[in-house]
């Protein structure tokens, strides 16, 4: 990379940490312009700085590939504790300011950007609905990639870079996910860049796959089917030189895998898509030691790396040589506005991760066309005169849901192993299911491209539709009723951010999350006591109507009446 | 292995495919001794045959290791749908016998066993509490591996044989549970032999890790820090050869890592553990083609695979013909005993795996040597005019339960990570985090042994925490309130677990499993919504009290008084 760029990218990551580092601690005199005093500092420090320089690093570097190779980019932050890296992103680059006009480009905007960080009435600590350009929270971990793999379906020309914390990587979602990769289809899918970031530790332990070997390390990611891309050190020079040589690489194998894939005359073997490994010290460019203890580099950068800066003058001390070391005249003009030097990283609006619209999709959300219940209803001429599979029919309605909206590609079936036993199977008159591992000749309804998936992780079918429907796109999934209970938790994550991103009034509403519960209790005779439990619809019934809706049709007709439901809002 | 062995082996892997197929199908007539007639067969055949025989011959081959080696060894079973062989093979040992006196090994006993699998006031069609030598329910998939592992910790010679399908590998809890060896300590804790079972199919598709090359297979078991042995084909003869000495090479592994971790005088580095990838076609040794379709070796062999041998005499035919083709007379005496040839493969009581008192855990409970709360309490003279934290008291109370019952080694905590932040880190005085993987300087309380373990995932903490209790000792486990919903539906699963087993006279009652739930909604304001979520007390509320009980401590003595219910019975 050319001095100059290097020179503006580490302005930029510079003053995204400083940004940062503020939020944590600063509530007024952000740019420290008169000697700091007790009443510009919180009372009580909170947010997590560990994750947050080399978040700060990942999107820097992001930016600087945008603008090379003007992709359409957005991110899934699966350390979302990183809360203050994104939000000191999406002010750097403007996006916050078009979804918070009253937070401005300058010092009054950066010292209200400070205060409300993880302060009453503010913003969350983590990566919330609040921040432009998110469609993932953080804070129950393991999730991301199967958020990013969501998001890349029939997005052809989307690039989603996931981060991957190893803390989160030890969780068991995101340890699925990453088998993800057997189904995009690298024709009508977009690309999962994974960058799995490694700064050893999470609150008070090392991480699993920081202390494999790297021998280990890799062959595991090789198993994954990735190529992987590593980045490790602490130098930010060095750093810098090899994370824009890693991207510049990744960039070049989804292009080749890509271009490959869609010119070939048949379909070529399932690709090796990249990924990176960046290996970073956690706190990284914070304080080395405090209070005679190491800090960077190990589990103490965690949350908050100095306590006390009120009280404490060694520590005040400490935090203004840390955050003078980023040298903030050269990254804010008078004004506090970022200077040319950082400005020169931030790609145009259009291009921005906190303003690309897949990030925002109801943005891009258009109706499905959907037939009227009638069209397939069961004929009767009084009331249970007929006998009908409810789920049978309603296979039927999706079938021709399939067919209605097949050029516009924006509705999926999701399930774990089930939408035959579902006797939902009509659908594979019109699509296969998507399955882009090995096929062999007895295979059936299995292609490249299909708008059914099915694997066998309630968690991934789970994520990979919300993923979809986060941006701009609609769906269902079905599952025998009992084993829903294994995304409760998923469910709850995602029901808060419909609510939260209610009351944002910049966030367009999303197509609501359809479970169809089969195999009810009393019907899972033949499997029976395991497979029995019909409690997932209390732990939905404790939403709020706004954010949840509960449908019991008796019979195929009025099963056919709810399923006209499918684009409305909310789980 | 000599041809004897080999014949004894193969005679009782026989046996065991022609007793699971007599349960799926018939409810009299058991051996076959008079034409086969309507009556005999049951109205609705149920149970899954496409897993069995692999099953089937996986016991086999440990049979025979544990008669050659004396191994202390048991099994879990992940491919839980393998209900029949696993009834199967306890009847054939006559560990069913012991436990269901009523049901002899004849051929009175073998038509009840054949009438009562998965039929109405009968057996569950899954590896469940009534299947002795069990301690994992099939039904919901993923939990084994993790099972598993918590049944070593402490038992130093126990082998658990662990079964993984190749369905239940994609789901999330069991991708994550590969790196549960991360924390094995091969001096003090037993050993986990996983045996990947590829046989191709879920329900309705191929499984992800079937349809990877060899070589990334391969590459990703290594990475998960294994030393895979492979076995794949579909001849008998040479299998049996094969899986002898895949077995036996695993077997000297185990004892070699044990042996010079267990004679070093300082710890060597983390052994790479032997695994078993077995690859047999989906029904082995069932029909090959059925109705002009292929069967075996395809998904249609999952479940029944002759539908109507009622009614269809081509089907009877078949069917007769399938079960013939077992040899029945060699297996079974005149008064439907195992024959000897059979028997020789059986291993003598003490050794069963269906009699090892590891898997009928309450049978080794021995109490946990308690404090009493008064000894920990805090000084009150009148109410409200002491200030305390209530898990910081707890803390300096668990530590001294990990001192009073230090040398039973039968009591752990586990947790995701927040042990520490939860404020119990009080037991560090007296006990470290168990980790196995690498460590540097600046790490704390971390050692090859200890009562802590600490990984982020709820998942494994969970499964780790069932498998120890399942097999006789104690424990609990701390998480933040929000997130225990992430296991809400493996606490289902245990709590019918142990609903069922309170129904079944010889199973002994095993202790609770102890959650504490901390920083609770009202706590979470510095993590804010993404942290908070009371629901986990309406999940488990609604079990009776048999099962589970809720307590709600309101300050440090009260919690106290709780905790001395800690080797209390149920959830």
């Amino acid at each position: 990379m050319a001095p100059e760029r290097l020179r503006s990218v580490d302005a930029y990551w510079r003053a995204a940490n400083y940004l940062t580092a503020g939020q944590i601690y600063l509530m007024d005199n952000p740019l420290l312009r008169t000697p700091l005093e007790r009443h510009h500092i919180k009372p009580r420090p909170l947010g997590h700085w560990g994750t947050s320089p080399g978040l700060n690093f990942i999107y820097a570097h992001l930016n600087r590939a945008i603008i090379d190779y003007d992709l359409d980019a957005m991110y899934v932050i699966g350390p979302g504790h990183g809360g203050p890296a994104l939000f000191a992103n999406a002010w750097l680059e403007g996006s916050y300011s078009r979804t918070r006009p009253d937070i401005a480009r300058d010092a009054h905007g950066m010292a209200t950007l400070f205060r409300e960080f993880s302060f009453p009435g503010g913003v969350p600590s983590h990566v919330a609905p609040e921040v432009p350009g998110s469609i993932h929270e953080g804070g129950e971990l393991g999730y991301s990639l199967a958020h990013a793999y969501g998001a890349v379906l029939d997005n052809p020309n989307l690039l989603v870079a996931c981060v991957i914390g190893d803390g989160e990587a030890e969780t068991g979602p995101l340890a699925a996910s990453w088998h993800s990769n057997k189904f995009i289809n690298p024709v009508t899918d977009g690309a999962v860049l994974p960058i799995l970031h490694l700064n050893g530790y999470k609150i008070a332990n090392p991480t699993i796959l920081a202390r494999i070997t790297d021998a280990e390390l890799d062959s595991l990611l090789r198993g994954y089917g990735h190529h992987p891309i590593y980045v490790t050190g602490d130098d930010p020079h060095r750093m810098h030189q090899d994370m824009a040589a890693a991207l510049d690489q990744a960039v070049a194998l989804v292009s080749e895998i890509q271009n490959v894939a869609r010119t070939a005359s048949s379909p070529p073997p399932r690709p090796q898509w990249p990924m990176i490994v960046l290996r970073t010290p956690k706190g990284w460019t914070g304080p080395r030691w405090v209070d005679g203890l190491p800090v960077e580099g190990t589990w103490r950068a965690h949350q908050v790396p100095i306590a006390d800066i009120r009280t404490d003058p060694e520590h005040r001390r400490q935090f203004v040589d840390w955050l003078s070391s980023y040298r903030p005249d050269e990254l804010f003009d008078e004004t506090g506005c970022p200077t040319a030097l950082v400005a020169d990283n931030i790609p145009t609006s259009d291009y921005q991760m906190g303003l690309n619209p897949n990030a925002n999709g109801g943005l891009l959300l258009t109706p499905l066309h959907l037939p009227t219940a009638k069209e397939f209803a069961v004929s009767t001429v009084q009331p249970g005169d007929t006998t009908a599979e409810p789920t049978r029919v309603l296979g039927q309605y999706l079938r021709e849901v399939m067919v209605r909206n097949a050029c516009y590609r924006n509705f999926r079936l999701f399930g774990p192993d089930e939408t035959a036993s579902n006797r939902l199977d009509a659908v594979y008159d019109v699509s296969d299911k998507q399955w882009n591992a090995s096929v062999v000749p007895s295979d059936e309804h299995l292609a490249r491209d299909g708008r059914v998936l099915e694997v066998l992780s309630e968690h991934m079918c789970q994520g990979w539709l919300e993923g979809y429907l986060l941006t701009g796109r609609h769906g269902l999934l079905n599952s025998y009723e009992a084993f829903a209970h294994v995304v409760d938790s998923m469910v709850n994550q995602h029901a808060k951010w419909l609510k939260v991103s209610r009351e944002l009034p910049w966030r367009a509403p999303i197509a609501s999350l359809n479970y169809l519960l089969t195999s009810h209790v009393w019907r899972q005779d033949h499997n029976g006591f395991s497979h029995q439990d019909p409690g997932f619809i209390d732990h939905v019934a404790n939403k709020r109507a706004e954010v949840a809706r509960i449908y019991l049709p008796p019979d195929a007709n009025t099963l056919l009446s709810v399923a006209g439901q499918v684009q409305g809002r909310g789980v």
